[in-house]
C-alpha cells in the first residue's frame, strides 16, 4: 500500500500560504517509519477533489487529507469524499455532540454555520477533534483507508498523532527503519563531495543524498534496513573522507559547534566587523550563554572607529586601504588588546554590489584570526550577491575558529 | 490550457524541507494573472516523475517543474522528463558552456561532476541560470509546455521571472487580472488589526487577508477585479486606520525604510547593543549604502566593553545593574560623543533563556534614542523565547527611529 497526502485550499494554489502540513505530516509519518509517495494539492473544488480521491484510491494508496472542514461555504471536502465513493451525506451524530461539547468548554454557543461540520459521507467514522470544531474522519474503500483531517495545523497535528497513526499503524506495517545521519560539510562544493563518496563506499542499506543549506552543503545518510551500524560506519567514513570539511553533524548548527568549543575551551573572544556589520556577533550571540566568551564586538564601518577604536593608525588606512591584510591584522591586534581576550576575529572586505575596484573586485575580503600564539591573514574572493558574501565571510571566520580550538 | 506545479524532491516527501517553491510560484503568476490547477510533489524518482508528466500533459497542462536539476546523483529530472516523452539525453553545449561561464565568472574550474548538469533532453530548450549552475530548459509536447528550474528557491525565482513567465505569457492568456497590495504593521495584535478593518470598510472587489510574518503583520489587499483604484483606496484606508503602526508596504521591508531614512535625511547613525548582539547593526549593513550613515556599532556583552567604550561609571553597572534604563542612557549618549554621530540606538536587556530575575525578568528590555534634541529611554517587557525577544528588541528599536525620522 503506498501513501499519499493531499491538501486541500485554494490559499495554497494562489500563494497566500505555504502548504506546512504536507511536511507535518511527512516528519511524523517518517518518525513511525512510512514514507509518503506523493503530496498533491487541491483547489477548494469538490469535482477535482473527488476525481483526484478515486483515482488514489484505485491506485491502492491510504491517504491523508487536510483542509476543506470548516464552517464556511467554501469548505467543501466532505461533499467531495462523499461524491468520490459514492455516499450520502448525513448529520452524523456524534460528530454533533463534540462540536457542540467543544463550543460548551469555551463557554459559548454554537453558532448555526457549524452544525455543517456534522454532516459526514454516510458509514464514515468520526476522529474527534480535540482542539477544534471540525471532527475529521475515516472513509475505507478497496480495503485503503482515507483519513480526512482539518487544515489548521495544530488541530491537524494532534489527530494525526492521536488518532490517525494508531488507525494507520493497524493497517499498514512500517516500510522502513527511519535511521538517519546528516553531516554538514563547508568549504567545499557539491559536485567534489560527491566525487569523494561514490555510491561503491556504502552498504547498499544505506542511501546518501546531498542538500544545499547555503552556505553548507548536507550529506544525509538514511538507511532503510534494520542496521543502527550500518549508519554509524557510513557516518564514520564521509567524515574520514571530508575530514576538516566536516563542520557540524546532525540538528547542530557551525554558529552552535564554535560556541561549544569556546565554552568548553573557557577562553575569551573578541571581534571587529567591517564587511559582515555584526553578523558574526549575531550568529554566536544566538546562543544562550554566550556572554561566557563574547566580552565585545566593533561593527567598525567607519575609518574613524577603525581608528579610534582598534588603533589602526590613519596613515595604514590611506596607504593600504581598509580592505587590506595589514588592515585586518591591525584590527584583529587592536581589538583583542583593547577586550583583553585570548582570541579575536576580524574580517573587513568589499560585500558590493559598489565599491569594487579592479584589483580589489566585490567578494574581496580578508580575515584575520589573533590568537595567544599569533595572528594569521586570509585573503579570500567570494562569490555572489551582498548577502552571499557576507554570510560566507561570516562562516569562513568562524569556521577557521572552530578548526583553530579543535585542532581540526 | 491547464497549469500543473510539481516540485521535486526527496527532502519535501519525508518531512525535512517546507516546499515554499510552490507558494512562490503560485504567488509569481496570479500577479500575471494565472491560477493554479493543482501542485504535485513527487521523490526522487525517475519513473514516478515521468508517469506524471506523461498524466499532466495529457491533460492538457503547462507544467512548471523545479528540483533535481543538480550535479548529484540523486538529481534525476531531466532523465525523467527524457523518459517521459521519448527523447533522448544529450550533451547541450549551450547548456555546458553557460555552466563554465558561471565558474569561470567565479574565477573556479568546472568540477567534472557538473558537467552531468549540461545534460539536457533533445530538443530542449536551454533556460540559462544566472544564479546558480543548473541550466534550466523547456519542452512541449502535444502543444503544452513543460518548464524544467531549479529547485534552489533564489534560483527558481529568478529563471521563473526572466524566462518561464515571458514564455508562458506568449502561450497563455492570463484568466484574471490580480492586483495585490501589503501593508506591514508592526506593534498592533492581529486581533487588533482585524478589529479595526471590518470587511464592510472595502468593496467587496478587495479581499482583505492578514498573515503572520514574526515580528510583523501583513495585511493583503487582493482583486479580481479591474479596478486598480479600488486597491489605492483601500490600502489608503487601511493606512489612515493603521496610522503609524504601518511600517512598511509592499516588498519593502523595515530595515530597507529606515535605510532610506537616513540615507535620504544625511544624518549619521552610531549603535550600541547588548541583547541583541549585533541585530540591529546586521539588519541595516544588509542594505547596500548603509556606510553612509552608520559610522560604528559596539556589541557591548561584557561591563568591561560598556565601560571602556560607552563611559558607562563602574558604579552605575554594580548599583542599577546594565540591564536599567540609566544603563541605557549611557550607552546611547556614550556611543553617539565617541562616535560624533547625529543619532545613536542602544538597547540592553535579558534575552533568556537565564539571567532573568523577579523584578527584572527574562524579556526585560531598555531602549534609549539619543538625538540631536536629546536622549529617550523606553522599558519594554517582551514575551517568547530568545529569539523572539532579540528580535522583537531589535524591530521596535529600529521602528523607533523610523517614526523619529518620519515625524510619524
Amino acid at each position: 500500500m503506498k501513501i499519499a497526502v493531499v491538501t486541500i485550499g485554494d490559499e495554497l494554489l494562489n500563494g497566500e500560504v505555504v502548504d506546512t502540513n504536507t511536511a507535518l505530516i511527512a516528519r511524523a509519518l517518517r518518525c513511525e517509519g512510512y514514507v509518503i509517495d506523493q503530496a498533491i494539492t487541491l483547489p477548494d473544488q469538490p469535482q477535482e477533489i473527488a476525481t483526484t480521491l478515486q483515482v488514489l484510491n484505485k491506485q491502492g494508496s491510504a491517504v491523508l487529507v487536510s483542509g476543506g472542514l470548516g464552517p464556511t461555504r467554501d469548505d467543501l471536502t466532505a461533499r467531495a469524499a462523499a461524491q468520490a465513493f459514492h455516499l450520502t451525506l448525513s448529520l452524523n451524530e456524534l460528530a454533533l455532540r463534540q462540536i457542540e461539547a467543544f463550543f460548551d468548554k469555551a463557554g459559548k454557543p454554537m453558532p448555526p454555520g457549524n452544525e455543517k461540520q456534522a454532516l459526514i459521507p454516510h458509514k464514515a467514522q468520526v476522529m474527534e477533534n480535540r482542539c477544534g470544531t471540525a471532527p475529521g474522519f475515516i472513509i475505507t474503500h478497496n480495503r485503503c483507508p482515507l483519513f480526512f483531517m482539518p487544515g489548521v495545523p495544530h488541530e491537524m497535528e494532534a489527530m494525526l498523532h492521536q488518532q490517525v497513526i494508531p488507525a494507520l499503524r493497524r493497517q499498514l506495517a512500517p516500510t522502513l527503519f527511519c535511521g538517519e545521519r546528516v553531516v554538514k560539510v563547508f568549504g567545499l562544493p557539491e559536485s567534489d563531495i560527491e566525487r569523494q563518496l561514490p555510491a561503491s563506499l556504502f552498504p547498499d542499506s544505506v542511501a546518501l543524498s546531498f542538500r544545499l543549506e547555503y552556505p553548507l552543503v548536507l550529506v544525509k545518510l538514511n538507511t532503510s534496513g534494520k542496521q543502527e551500524s550500518d549508519l554509524d560506519d557510513a557516518e564514520r567514513l564521509v567524515c574520514e573522507r571530508l575530514r576538516h570539511h566536516v563542520v557540524a553533524r546532525g540538528n547542530q548548527t557551525l554558529p552552535q559547534v564554535v560556541h561549544q568549543l569556546l565554552c568548553n575551551a573557557e577562553v575569551t573572544l573578541s571581534l571587529a566587523e567591517s564587511c559582515t556589520g555584526g553578523m558574526i556577533a549575531t550568529l554566536l550571540t544566538d546562543q544562550a550563554g554566550s556572554s561566557a566568551y563574547l566580552e565585545r564586538g566593533a561593527v567598525t564601518y567607519a575609518n574613524s572607529a577603525k581608528h579610534d577604536w582598534l588603533g589602526i593608525p590613519n596613515e595604514l588606512l590611506l596607504k593600504k586601504g581598509a580592505v587590506s591584510a595589514e588592515c585586518a591584522r591591525g584590527m584583529a591586534n587592536g581589538i583583542r588588546q583593547r577586550a583583553r581576550t585570548d582570541y579575536a576575529l576580524a574580517v573587513t572586505g568589499i560585500a558590493g554590489p559598489g565599491g569594487g575596484t579592479a584589483e580589489k573586485p566585490c567578494g574581496t575580503v580578508f580575515i584575520a584570526l589573533a590568537t595567544p600564539q599569533g595572528t594569521d591573514i586570509r585573503e579570500c574572493h567570494f562569490s555572489g550577491d551582498r548577502a552571499q558574501v557576507r554570510t560566507k565571510t561570516a562562516y569562513t571566520a568562524l569556521d577557521w575558529l572552530r578548526r583553530t580550538l579543535s585542532g581540526d
